[in-house]
């Protein structure tokens, strides 16, 4: 069998759980990818990523061209190896970050070519490109090279850099070597128009993947805006194979999403804001520096069974944020991954048990009442 | 019974293996303590400490009286409760860092005021509020409030220095509260003048205590110097309780030390230079971040077991470092204090089995063939 096997386990309302299935283990959705931006996780081992949960890790198609580069990584047997995570990756194809990160960028039909952030150094990325380091990196599930247009503006703007998107995707489909265990997604585009969004879920479905990626949002858009446009484009991708939201998102994006129907999710949320002391709780969001933790003796989440949680208190977080210990990081980021590991959990069995809606009801009440009392 | 049990259980020449018992466990000497300055080892969760093979770790008083404060650590349980940490503990008395951090410091026969290099405000410190800042983490093992001049001033003044701090020991020794598990060291003081360091050792003898330190060396004298500093002051130590060299040292100095009668040591070294890219190995120092590692497949110690070693490879190491990844220093400080606890389990081993020579000429030999060959 060639590309990537997808079974749908329940439904519950628009909302499903399935199992994706990869040469390097099997994903459980709705899922969500810890981003691997550089070939780690930021501030956490490979195996305590896997102990919070995740079946699957993103990887950064740029970063990783760019250092150690491609080549090297393939020479040194994959990104698994690399890493030493042996579980299922993504790769992004690298065209986003190109936008948002890389200098002196020039786009034309055949690609693109910009400056390194890093350095300098000038580099090419084209579809073919792209699906050649993902190959290089052993990446399980490619994504096409796509066209990410800044958020606001002008629809025809959208609408012609949809069509780039299309070529792209056809090009990177023809690039993609076809073998077991491995697949590639397409991304739709066309940022919050009804009419661009379901045609360009034709002409992807049209290419046909193994599985489509929404692309576009979570760049600035209000939430209502996302779930309005998950709204109108879902209904346009294949019953049976993965959705993916690309960069969402918080929580309750999350939550709105996989009651829309997304399969898929990635975000540098709860590791970026692990790094600088915001925590994620069943009661909302916290800033660990604040004054009020320092001397409270309770955990950041009493119903949560990470490190951080388990074996230390909310005082000396503060106390590791305060004299700027890198352990302070390491539990943060461990906290909200594993924050986010158990809602995917919890929204999976609700579906598999059809209680989304009381799950759902449940994760908002218990946000409205914010945190703990103080002591 | 009060105090500490130290029972001795070989010899091989001037050097002893032993165990040094205390309310929270026992300490197999010659020990290595790795440095938990400000509550916790630096880039290490405590129970990736224990499997380094620490028995314990070392805080220190300056830092913790200043943040979070010794009077919020006891009201959060004492330090092993807020760091995690259910080994023993081994606190500095605070003077060592007062000198070398803090600011408008001044010195009378009472004490020391100094304001905090962090945010200005005045502290002081006396022999009794440090030997009270020590009960109030509930350190196992607490140390007397001494003044430690620089290496290189006159004898003379040495030798005044050396008076206060017997005074000062005199006071440390009547504030300390005599319980079961738990006690205080003396520090022997005199720089390399073996009459002043035979002076230091008789005076804080005749005062008595569960055990003596070595200090004021490792403060930038050669090695030679310190070797023979410990050779005329070890004689005038007793035989029957630990010794402690401050602040020692590279594995040679510490192999040095053990040889001639050393049981325990503190250092900076494995853990600050795990930071920066230096990786301690059987065959030598290297810094990960030399190019010669960016393609090399093996691990920073093929003898070594801990996950930087085990899971990874010299190159992903390297590129974990170039990429400014919290994981590179975590990954080389846990390889750093595995090496360096290794090496104290191959001291104890070797003299246990009465063949410290042949250990210690295979440690040099090893050495001197440098790293790895390029590949």
């Amino acid at each position: 069998m060639n590309g990537l096997s997808f079974k749908i386990s329940a439904w519950d309302r628009n909302a499903r759980t399935g199992l994706l299935s990869t040469r390097h283990g099997d994903i459980q959705t709705p899922a969500f990818m810890p981003v691997g931006t550089a070939g780690a996780v930021k501030a956490m081992m490979p195996d305590a990523v896997a102990t919070t949960g995740a079946d699957i890790v993103l990887g950064n198609t740029y970063h990783l061209m760019l250092r150690p580069g491609a080549e090297r990584v393939a020479k040194l047997g994959g990104l698994h190896n690399f890493m030493n995570w042996h579980k299922p990756i993504l790769t992004d194809s690298g065209g986003f970050q190109v936008m948002s990160l890389a200098q002196l960028r020039k786009m034309n039909e055949k690609g693109v070519t910009f400056q390194s952030h890093l350095d300098g150094t000038k580099y090419e990325l084209t579809p073919e490109r792209s699906i050649e380091i993902q190959y290089l990196l052993d990446s399980n599930i490619t994504m096409v090279l796509d066209e990410c247009p800044r958020h606001g503006r002008p629809k025809s703007e959208i609408a012609h850099s949809m069509e780039l998107t299309h070529r792209w995707a056809g090009r990177s489909r023809d690039a993609f070597q076809e073998r077991s265990g491995y697949g590639i997604f397409g991304i739709v585009q066309g940022n919050i128009f009804e009419d661009l969004r379901e045609e360009s879920a034709r002409g992807l479905t049209g290419i046909g993947f193994d599985g489509y990626a929404i692309g576009g949002l979570a760049v600035g858009e209000p939430q209502n805006e996302m779930f309005m446009t998950l709204d109108f484009t879902v209904p346009h991708l294949p019953h049976g194979q993965p959705r993916y939201l690309m960069g969402v998102g918080t929580p309750a994006d999350i939550v709105g999403a996989v009651e829309r129907g997304i399969d898929m999710f990635d975000c540098v949320m709860p590791t970026r804001s692990g790094r600088t002391g915001k925590a994620f709780t069943r009661r909302g969001e916290l800033n660990i520096r604040n004054a009020r933790h320092a001397e409270d003796p309770r955990p950041l989440d009493d119903h949560c069974t990470c490190p951080a949680c388990r074996d230390f208190s909310r005082a000396y977080l503060h106390h590791l944020f305060k004299a700027n210990e890198i352990l302070g990081p390491v539990l943060l980021t461990w906290h909200n991954l594993t924050y986010y590991q158990d809602l995917m959990m919890g929204l999976r069995k609700s579906i598999n048990e059809g209680t989304l809606t009381i799950f759902t009801e449940r994760f908002h009440n218990d946000k409205s009442e914010g945190d703990i009392a103080p002591l």
